[in-house]
């Protein structure tokens, strides 16, 4: 046996236990519901995948087209788009609870715009070919198109969110719903304020939506980039090394402080004892009481340090009296990757553990972060005229994840076909055509076979398999009657109504249904 | 005065006369409101700008970065946000109604995928880099992308919607609302089913669309690529020379028949007889009288024209039971470029003249296109295994440049905010917050100032000035006795409510106030 075909057949052994097709949807019938796999065996599969083809190009290449999405990209199904559409609803709804309006900025960039923006991760920007003409590169986030639209328009002041795709070419763990294409929600709000109003607003946002979601506890850390260039200040670090110490102490949520300390010491070639003392304020977290702690410390030496402390305690003040003091945590080992942060910087970590289908643990981290950015405006004007700005970018892709693992075995309607219409004989595909003209003119979702004589049981079993509620059966001598019947898909019970009223009858069998559900 | 200083003032008279800023918005408030611009005005400013930056760089580069988004793009300002979300809820509303799905698709696609699918065309599409991986195109349309969904997932059948932008690096003319990023709106069905019956659908939803858009008369051509062959095959067109001369006729919605006529001689070489035998032919157009009509000209010695007439007697017939017989026109002329059409193909064209606040006609054109293409998933099955489909895209970028323009002379509110909560002392903003807070958490829309002490006149303004209808003013002597003042923005009128039943009062406010309207 090859290995190429121990890998296929390993895929229809997965295929066949989960019940899901090597190609994920090998539906026949509508879309309209289905069982999501969870997310992990979906993941496994595309693995086996991607090694086939990989095995499938080492044997000899067949010149047949390779028929897969780009690598990172994923197609989403009706299944998936229904959660999605849910979800992403939620999320409008808190941004425009809170008064925001949006805009829309093209897919790709003059690259220059994006240019000296993001670090160290600038080497992960898609580019386009350059087929005479501009330079051009995908969005690697919202924010920068954000702020070039802000000088641009020579905008003072706007509250606004964005929902968009953005692209990393990154080589993501997939499986942890990582793609490099991936949907970004940002809220932004960009004018000269008093300080920490906004900055306190998103947060309450950030918590509004996370509320809304319904998926466990969760801790909105908060830090200040002030009180972090204080502590490298007072622990001895050189100017020039702050932001590449910020980098590394950025790494604390996902290795221990030893590693970070090691790299500091090792690669950075920070001084053993500026790392200790670091390490010591890094590892602290609390409330307004560790504002009053560390005023008292060596830290309040530094002017900066001091204007950041100030923040945070009007931030937390604020927060507190927007209602959410539980769930907000000043911790000082958050320090956020990106270069244009200035001041408040925050992030949301999910801390109940989900469990899939199969029992085990699934780890979520980071669903939500962002900060004040007061000189990437500047950057695009002409005269380096600043518009403070802070935002905050949803996860949405991570949420999406948690949505589809928790819905995995519960059916998810597709479509929102409210009745179907169906012929109970031959020779009836005329009046079928009038019938659904008439509802589809009274705003009724209606669908009906495409079939011209279509069998009746077909017609009934799709209501039942696609949960559509209603099913009209036009029959011949109901017709001379001038009556048709209605079915209750789910109870299967039938009356006659008349033809001429059928859309008001319709109508209140819909909101009999709703009232009972 | 140089060319540029010239062409400055020029932009700025413009700005002028318009009230609009050279960079379009220099809002100096939350963008809740606004005029919105023609869309022929800001081309011109467009223009002058885009010369401006010409003019600029041959005037020696001062390395400066240049402020725009990349040629044929666009940012979407709030105001035609708003637009857009509700003509595409129209749209989706009618998808909807019709029992479709939806998809998503990347926005890019390995480069294969698109090969070979555009005709001519194919020179339009946008490459990304090859930054060592695989070779990537960004989409041109949604038809392919969604092809290669059904084929790699084994769809037998589908009807799905997408709205998704697309890119083609054309020279468009954006004064036409034409641009290299857009919009499409697609509805699909695909699978086995019996002769016309999606087929019609279709057409029905176009139908269904433009009317909900009620922007006056149009008419939706149909042709059938069978009858086009036919034609061809009667009038002593070669069969190799099928495409180029279907590609000629194309061109008969925009140049006159003779002009058609002399490149079919000239550059194609075909024979003038020829020529004028087709004329004939592509210039009639009707309904149901037309196809019997043809059916007594030689027309009917072919066998491909006979079965494409029988179609077409069926789909017409179809059309009129679904309510669509007016604006459904037979029209031998229609073509339609892409190589993968098979059978009917339709678009629609409006009719009615739009004019622009300066009393000019706006000419729209076509609105929507379509067609049946039943080998297109077949080209990505290994097996070649076929899934028939036919579906329509809505031409969405015009239809927000009508509604955009029969807007220009009306206030369009661009965020949903209901409730501004304002004080009328200093000192009150902890208050506010509170206030706030409690707005929010019982899902209220609330906005506030984002100062600390702001004035009360700049706040009720900035009610006026967004459109927000309710205000709440926290004063101390209220508060004292336990209330806020609620106010009707539009009326100015106050009442004095008290503060534990201040949520209930909004409602109740919010209510009578939507009822009056």
């Amino acid at each position: 046996m090859t290995r190429l075909a121990l890998l296929t057949s390993g895929l229809e052994v997965i295929s066949h236990l989960f019940q899901i097709s090597p190609t994920k949807c090998k539906s026949t019938r509508w879309f309209s519901r289905g069982r999501i796999a969870s997310s992990k065996i979906l993941e496994e599969v595309e693995k086996l995948k991607a090694l086939k083809l990989e095995l499938g190009d080492e044997s000899g290449s067949t010149g047949k087209l390779i028929l897969k999405t780009p690598k990172g990209t994923r197609d989403y199904q009706p299944e998936q788009m229904a959660i999605r559409e849910s979800v992403l609803n939620k999320v409008i709804k808190v941004f425009k609870k809170h008064g925001g309006v949006t805009i829309d900025t093209p897919v790709f960039e003059l690259k220059d715009v994006l240019t000296g923006k993001y670090g160290e991760d600038s080497k992960l920007i898609y580019d386009l070919k350059d087929q005479g003409g501009e330079i051009l590169s995908l969005r690697y986030d919202l924010t920068v198109p954000f702020a070039r639209y802000v000088a641009m328009n020579k905008t003072s002041t706007i509250k606004r969110y964005q929902v968009a795709k953005v692209y990393r070419r990154d080589n993501p763990s997939m499986s942890r719903g990582r793609y490099r294409e991936f949907y970004q929600c940002d809220f932004d709000v960009a004018g000269q304020f008093d300080p920490m109003i906004p900055d306190a607003e998103c947060i309450k946002i950030v918590q509004d939506i996370l509320t809304s979601m319904d998926i466990g506890n969760f801790v909105i850390k908060v830090n200040h980039r002030q009180i972090l260039d204080g502590i490298f200040e007072v622990c001895g670090v050189a100017k020039d090394m702050f932001r590449t110490i910020c980098s590394s102490v950025d790494k604390l949520d996902k290795s221990p402080w030893e590693e970070v300390k090691r790299e500091m010491i090792e690669e950075k070639n920070l001084d053993p004892v500026a790392a200790d003392a670091i390490g010591e304020f890094v590892r602290m977290n609390g409330g307004m009481e560790l504002v009053d702690k560390l005023e008292s410390t060596s830290l309040s030496e530094s002017s900066t340090a001091k204007n950041g402390l100030d923040s945070m305690r009007l931030l937390l003040k604020y927060c507190a009296l927007m209602g959410c003091p539980q769930s907000v945590s000043f911790d000082l080992s958050l320090a956020r990757g990106l270069d244009y942060y200035t001041g408040v910087i925050f992030e949301a970590v999910l801390m109940a553990e989900v469990r899939d289908e199969k029992g085990e643990l699934i780890q979520v981290g980071s669903v939500a972060g962002g900060g004040r950015y007061d000189k990437l405006v500047g950057m695009f004007d002409s005269k380096n005229r600043d518009v403070p700005c802070v935002g905050v970018s949803i996860g949405i892709e991570r949420l999406f994840s948690i949505m589809e693992a928790n819905l995995a075995n519960t059916k998810v309607r597709t479509s929102e076909t409210e009745v179907y219409v169906a012929t109970a004989q031959k020779n009836l595909c005329e009046e079928r055509l009038k019938l659904c003209r008439e509802l589809w003119d009274s705003d009724v979702k209606t669908e009906h076979s495409y079939k011209k004589n279509p069998k009746l049981l077909s017609q009934l079993q799709e209501c039942e398999i696609s949960g559509i509620p209603l099913a009209v059966v036009i029959g011949e001598s109901e017709l001379q009657k001038g009556v048709v019947k209605l079915r209750t898909v789910a109870t299967r019970e039938e009356t006659e109504v008349l033809r001429s009223s059928l859309v008001h009858s319709i109508k209140e069998k819909l909101n009999e249904l709703k009232a009972s559900q």
